[in-house]
């Protein structure tokens, strides 16, 4: 029998071990995928505490549901370790790793390559590993491979078998998990397209399969260059609207009884999370090694950039209305997470208007249900202050920076002097209701 | 009574008569959905030729049915006529004529300024006036309303009612009608906004109503606009994947399997049609009085500019295969209208390409099977070739450039010696296939 057929029939009895590096937002889940079908997984992470946790079934992802993992880890399951030596037991690999950018925008490949090289070190013939971490086109086979074969000595396709399949978590989504949403898998080769479809159909619906990890990779950027052009499109329009009279919101609502070819895309004062902002310049990197500049990413970049500053003149034009500056007023964000009911304040825009508020003299605070402290870029730090008809009677202007569920019109309005609404929460605008 | 009560009286009971003022693909149809309810109908038209095709129930638009058209005619409830002082005969007078732009992408709004002008000659008080044209935000209230009290002496809101109602047709869509398309409708006035919902939910299914005639306005541009910058997203990026060995037509149908926030847009040779090309030029002309530069049209409007060129240079490479240049080769366009199966070639990029084709010594020909002749932006005129065998192998090169489906791909790929396929028509490259 061949490698393949070997691995084959291990797969479908079970019988192999998974191992996935990163236990973040998509490593954890896809461990809990893998190891809720019954089959063994090793979780790796450098994070000693992330580590313990695991093993003591404490759960530290939103989207996981404590009771599979304690589940799991009570089973015995799966287990984690930051002793990568281990990965030699593992035959299916999976790289969660973050690729932030840097403050130039440029890709920091330091993760990926980290992982390569533990796993380049110690993996057994006849593994199967798999990138998820979003990237650009060509870095499976032009950055990862590479340094695996030089680690490890081995040969794609004769040896081991390398893919690329993006993750496609959603964090907050009620409907679409891990499990249920369709995985893109692009393998080099046939046999590791047949191996790698082989493992993830285990653990996951629906797996659909494309010619190379480039066109992979490129799945996932597209996705999320889809969602900053038409974030980005809307936030610009939002902007004209407020001179024009038109309330954007409005508009969008109406567009969105077109029954085909339209998708509603709703504004907000930027974009945050650690995914639309990000992947697209990705692909603006790579681009320019082929002598292309994306003009589109470019636009949609500089109106993300700018929304920060105009947002502040939001609040500058809403406070001139009572006489007020900013500088000196008492100024309350309601909401840092980047998006509604998760705790997750990742290059979140509120931060950046509390940053550029606070420079100019306001005095910030910030009220969040999931978020009790956030560090900003400039290194400010705010711990939030208890929500109450008080604190938000007691400010110059209370600004609705992320609609939590807990955060409802009427009661600020009630308790406001004046609020300036970027998230259409209070939907007419009012002498009191100044909106985005 | 009031005028409206008693003019809610008589739309009840279907006792009034429709005016519709242009006779193409979005004044014929609508003219039918009330046609076809009973309701008397004239079209006013300032081409004799529509009128009397009308007269004589002879269909000159795809989407109208022969037989409905033939039915209102003989039941003498749709007249058509090009004396517009029969609207004085009209209680609710649609505006349905072009919008077209100049060479300098500036809107011609003479075609709207000359409907309002024979309106407000004619028009007897208690009539609602609804402009379907699709214009800059504004429109209705500055450019429009002005003319018709002017020339009419009478009133908005006492005398008659103004509305802003998008025409949303989609040519060619067999799902998707005018009648059971959602209306938006943004009247000036709350007796208005009654009026025109009373009027049109005799034709069409859903009404759907907004404050203001410009909310309305910036919903239809918001529409296009969204297509116009996804579709030149898509363009973008394939034109960067082709360098890097990307089938982007792979890479759109693998992100079409996210089961939310994605929605599939495939690239093309350009941008066709008198909407989505045009549309979002009204609101950066009407965006620069308030100071504002667009920058996601802007970008999208320069990448859909240059597509011909660089589908010109797509010919060029692929006849450098052959060692042939254009200049002396003879090229056979397959499709010139601007989408598949309908016979409109307005804006389409087909002529753009066989312009500069031409421009470069190409000894341009074309097919298509609705249309058989062709005049280009330079004045270059094609009459079609018959399609066949025989053609197809007597050419340097052969251009899908629409994928009608009278086009299919094993019948081209016998029978030519080099294909640049531009639709994905054949899905996969090789020697002789060249894709966009």
């Amino acid at each position: 029998m061949t490698k393949k057929t070997d691995f084959l029939t291990q797969i479908a009895a079970n019988q192999f071990t998974v191992g996935i590096i990163g236990l973040g937002y998509v490593g954890l889940p896809l461990a809990l995928s893998f190891a809720l079908k019954g089959i063994e997984v090793v979780g790796f992470d450098t994070v000693e505490d992330k580590v313990a946790k695991v093993n003591a079934a404490e759960n530290f992802i939103g989207d996981v549901h404590d009771s599979d993992l304690i589940k799991v880890v009570e089973l015995g399951v799966l287990k984690a370790t930051s002793d990568f030596s281990i990965l030699d037991m593992c035959q299916a690999i999976f790289i969660c790793v973050p690729t932030p950018l840097d403050v130039f925008k440029k890709p920091d490949m330091s993760f990926i390559e980290g992982a390569c090289i533990h796993i380049g070190k110690h993996m057994k013939p006849g593994t199967f590993v798999c990138l998820e971490s979003t990237t650009y086109p060509t870095t499976t086979e032009d950055f990862m491979l590479p340094i695996l074969e030089k680690e490890s000595g081995l040969k794609e396709g004769a040896d081991f078998w390398i893919a690329f399949s993006p993750e496609r978590v959603d964090p907050g989504n009620k409907e679409f998990n891990t499990q249920n949403t369709p995985k893109i898998l692009g393998a080099l080769s046939e046999e590791g397209r047949e191996i790698g479809e082989a493992i993830y159909s285990k653990a996951i619906d629906k797996v659909h399969c494309v010619s190379s990890p480039r066109v992979a990779e490129m799945v996932k950027i597209l996705e999320n260059t889809y969602r900053l052009v038409n974030i980005s499109l809307i936030n610009e329009l939002a902007l004209l609207s407020g001179k024009m009279d038109i309330d954007i919101w409005e508009v969008v609502d109406a567009a969105a009884t077109k029954p085909y070819g339209f998708q509603a895309f709703y504004p907000g004062p930027g974009i945050g999370g650690h995914c639309i902002p990000l992947d697209p310049f990705y692909l603006e990197h790579i681009a320019k090694k082929f002598g292309f500049d994306l003009s589109m990413i470019n636009a949609a970049g500089h109106i993300n950039n700018m929304m920060a500053h105009r947002m502040t003149i939001k609040i500058t034009s809403a406070l001139n209305r009572h006489k007020k500056a900013i500088n000196g007023s008492n100024i309350l964000f309601l909401g840092v997470a980047y998006k509604p009911n998760i705790a997750d304040e990742r290059e979140s825009p509120a931060l950046k208007i509390m940053d550029e508020v606070a420079n100019k003299g306001g005095i910030v605070s910030f009220c969040d249900p999931q978020i009790p402290v956030v560090k900003t870029e400039q290194g400010n730090e705010f711990q939030r202050k208890a929500y109450s008809k008080e604190l938000l009677n007691s400010m110059d202007c209370i600004v609705i920076s992320t609609n939590h569920n807990e955060y409802t019109a009427d009661f600020i309005q009630e308790n406001s002097a004046l609020v300036v609404d970027l998230r259409n929460l209070i939907r007419e605008s009012s002498e009191k209701v100044y909106k985005l």
